[in-house]
């Protein structure tokens, strides 16, 4: 059976160690937030994420959700945990004390969502996808519709949708079709085909808000003539007591690779009537406003299930018996030395952890500027954040979904054949970080952001806010002798993302396909540079506390070690990128499209 | 719904055009298998793939294989095509005509298996582990089994499995514990439990030849006491008919990630009547003595997955129109662009054909080198071939089916959204192609092979094999303008290559744990210069046929332009991988084990 723990000795580190997160108690409306109370949250939040949702996420995903007459069941077990979640306020943590909820910050929330998606990644995107509603709703929405759905949406007793993609219609989202047709009372009738709607139906939640991108009567035929709508599932009355059933329905359960547990839905809206949320065609921007902090999660979706999955492939090379160390037994008294003394095992638990442990580390760094963005007093600084936080956000969502992927798949492999069969447990995340490379924007287009709007923007404006700490850092550091080992392969590949973003800059402005062709490159590059800076400021933290640690010595010398190994074995990959980068767009595009 | 076209062109032109398949016919025996007959029998064999096989993929996937009271039954349609499969000759079509079987090369029945895998891989496991049951006991077999076995094998009447694994044993089998104790009439009673036995019990044959590894009394404790007896699940009499039922049963269908309509066993041997095959405490060598073989088909395994995904996600991204080519409209009478048009969809689908038709070209040259090794007149020639093989193997089979798993998964990231939903079928082939990385020695136990065994073997005798003719290459090319701009990318990562091999090669001479944490980024590298090596060789030849090629002109100029894709975009790998050789295990090791 496998198991999970909530890895809350490096979520503390990384918070209270490394990224300063007791800043957030300096932030207006976050007074509440010091290190001790966030400390007591996490470790209650571990607790539901070990004892209520993990122990359902392999009978969700077996049993997966059904559909009949229209009617979507969650897996036996969702609806009292999902009961018990929303009691204790996890649905509504991070959400304004003014409609009920904790108020707490978005960093601390998004430590959560990666406990969460470790425990049950299928039904963290029941309250995630909440949470996107909650936010739109409360960034565009009139107070009218602010005070009746917010509070719901805080409790969890209504859960929300995003209703963008239709079948001829995915990241192109100017060809969305749904109409919106005023009525005389003010609302509005929806009448449109949307597919891929996570939560869209299910047995969870008393209602379901459904926020929907729409045309209204002669809108603009593309991406500026969508206005963004408030469509309920049960029309409820000015109390919030749910009414009359709404025009809309769930014609077709999806079935999918993997998150069998979360719903997804084809949903048809004959008619329903709705709210308009923000300005008539300004609904792209509406649904826009929360998307760093979706795509965040999404990140931490891939962090939850890569730490799941170290977690089962570290113990079973523990546990399991298999062949003798290349010098000879290491555990002579046993029939065979357990996989872990084996060099090539090593490798893969080794790679599976610093990608982990740096993921973390630099995803949880972008969600305190995300706070910072939000609330800081300098309004300098919070621009400065918003810049950072607008760079790194498809770095983040690209890279940490694909280690999530990556690091599942190397969990599976060390468990060999047994990590192929689904009892096993293994299997079951690889099927699961799928999904997250792909929504939220795949991560191809996440890299074309980077290059694309990202990069550019005002001369290189974003650019600086990473590149100028980086180089503070190394000037500040470069005689530090704990670091020396690591800084000149560091330095060696920020050399080369400073060389491949002069390139691509360059050659994009005149070719937008020069730009295109090198993003997912581009993109993998900076994110690993990026990640050797976190390592490098966690090994300078652990190198500093190793001496005086005591009890803690341990953590300090394997956080060392990680370093070291991430500096030697991963990041010389930056090499490879940079020299597929230089090489440019012309092999990419050559091939005549009628000859793939 | 998926698509699947046999690559005969592409096939045609490896085996015609670049290894030279020719020299088959010259081969003792081979005389009929001129390029005209090989034709002839692929273009039959594509019929059976894509008519027959193709069809049941997604089906047997959907409805897998079911076990009620011991009996297993595969999907609907399965038994039908098995019969219609046999009936044509493709279950013994290397077989010897002795035997019934068709008697051709086995590189054809390689290139068929190709096939076999894009359309139906859980199809192609049943007569694949006949052919290896059938091989083994053709090799180490008494005259009186051969004859009673043999003929059915080669008609698929019964098939064959290969019975190794149990619980605590995988990798290590030295633990293996079944036990056969002798009878006074010459047979041996087998008893023990084995695990994951693919084609262990289904309703395809009327019998099912289990080839099991099982331990004599007072045996040596390892693997120096391991044995190989031939134990039918119906014990049947001289004249081949069926009689009693042996005390063997299936006490578990496994549920995997995928190949989910190839049965995966759990099988009791309960004092099971048997005969031994070779001598008592040779089984190992005999298993072995197919074990290249076996797993170059299972490279096959990972390269037919690749050539599916690949041509599913081709057509998909000429037929999905979503967004606008980066340099604006492409094709503005249409509401979108096909996704073809965008820079980072052609580097998914490039990488893609880059590394199927690289991997095609290195499997044909290693299967043509099987059946020279096992057929020549000369002995010299025959030495040299096997030595190729030997140390090619673990590539071919470790390098193939990673790109079989990596492929398939672009071809889904091509798809979006709806590639991850079932209905679109390309997610079914990540799933079939992971197993393939797994068994018949997971990657890792091949790269550990590489250069643990192969690397060492008499001072790097076997190396020799590849990196002379290399070199000879290198130097009667060296001046080919065709080549120009690909030989200095390919010779910086020969280098890199003679580089690492050196540095592992001493290094692990001292310490065995510097060759095993370099084994997984060697083989990788490895398997890149030798892909560049047969990059070089289709350019050289598609650069020479472009001139006078007429219609076929489409063809050697995009064979040229994946080549130049290959070596800007791709083999720029070997760099980051040669550093991280060199950067050695201290790194790997240094962790204790506890810590992990």
């Amino acid at each position: 059976m496998p198991i999970y723990k909530a890895p809350l000795e490096d979520v503390r580190f990384v918070l209270n160690e490394v990224i300063g997160a007791a800043q957030l108690a300096q932030l207006p409306g976050y007074g509440e937030a010091t290190p001790e109370a966030i400390d007591a949250v996490l470790e209650e939040a571990a607790k539901i994420c070990e004892d209520l949702l993990f122990p359902l996420n392999q009978s969700g995903d077996a049993e997966g959700c059904t559909f009949e007459h229209g009617v979507v069941k969650t897996p036996p077990g969702f609806k009292d945990a999902y009961t018990t979640f929303c009691q204790g306020g996890w649905a509504g943590l991070s959400c304004d004390p003014e409609f009920g909820g904790q108020g707490l910050p978005t960093l601390l929330s998004l430590a959560i969502d990666e406990m969460v998606c470790s425990a049950n990644l299928s039904f963290g995107m029941y309250p995630g996808l909440s949470h996107g509603a909650y936010n739109a709703i409360e960034k565009h929405a009139t107070a009218e519709l602010k005070k009746l759905y917010l509070p719901k949406l805080a409790a969890g007793t209504w859960t929300g949708t995003m209703c963008l993609t239709e079948p001829q219609c995915g990241t192109d989202l100017g060809l969305i079709r749904t109409k919106a047709v005023p009525q005389p009372d003010g609302t509005y009738k929806i009448t449109g085909a949307k597919i891929f709607i996570s939560a869209g139906e299910h047995d969870l939640a008393e209602n379901i808000v459904h926020l929907v991108l729409a045309r209204l009567p002669d809108a603009p035929p593309d991406i500026r003539g969508l206005s963004l709508f408030l469509t309920p599932k049960f029309i409820p009355d000015a109390q919030g007591k749910v009414g009359a059933r709404n025009a809309l329905s769930c014609g077709r359960l999806e079935h999918k690779m993997g998150i069998k547990a979360s719903a997804t839905c084809a949903m048809n809206f004959d008619g329903a009537t709705a709210w308009l949320v923000g300005k008539p065609n300004q609904g792209l921007r509406a649904m826009f406003t929360m998307m760093n902090e979706a795509r965040l999660a999404v990140g931490m979706q891939g962090l939850g299930v890569a730490e799941i999955s170290y977690q089962n492939a570290a113990r079973y090379a523990q546990e399991r018996l298999q062949g003798r160390g290349l010098k000879g037994a290491v555990f002579p008294e046993k029939p065979a030395d357990p996989i872990v003394v084996h060099p090539d095992v090593r490798r893969s638990l080794m790679t599976m952890r610093a990608l982990v442990e740096g993921c973390r580390a630099l995803a949880y760094s972008i969600g305190l500027e995300l706070d910072i963005e939000a609330r800081h007093v300098d309004p300098a600084r919070r621009e400065a954040a918003g810049q950072l936080v607008a760079l790194m956000i498809p770095v983040v969502k690209a890279f940490v979904t694909d280690v999530g992927f990556d690091v599942a798949n190397m969990g599976m492999q060390v468990f060999g054949g047994h990590g192929y069969i689904r009892d096993t447990g293994v299997e079951q995340y690889v099927r699961d970080a799928r999904i997250a490379q792909i929504y939220e924007g795949t991560n191809g287009v996440q890299a074309l952001d980077l290059v694309g709007r990202k990069m550019p923007d005002n001369y290189g404006r974003l650019m600086r806010q990473f590149f100028h700490p980086v180089a503070d850092f190394l000037q500040a550091e470069k005689d530090n002798p704990a670091l020396a080992d690591m800084l000149p392969l560091f330095m060696s590949a920020f050399g080369k993302l400073q060389m491949s973003s002069l390139t691509v800059a360059t050659r994009g402005v005149v070719n937008p396909d020069e730009a295109g062709a090198a993003a997912t490159d581009y993109l993998r590059l900076f994110a690993l540079v990026a990640l050797g800076f976190m390592w490098l400021r966690m090994a300078k933290v652990a190198a500093e506390k190793l001496p005086q640690a005591g009890a803690r010595a341990g953590f300090y010398d394997s956080k060392l070690k990680t370093a070291r190994f991430f500096f030697s074995k991963i990041l010389p990959q930056a090499n490879a990128l940079n020299l597929a980068i230089l090489s440019g767009a012309k092999t990419v595009m050559d091939m005549p499209a009628e000859a793939f």
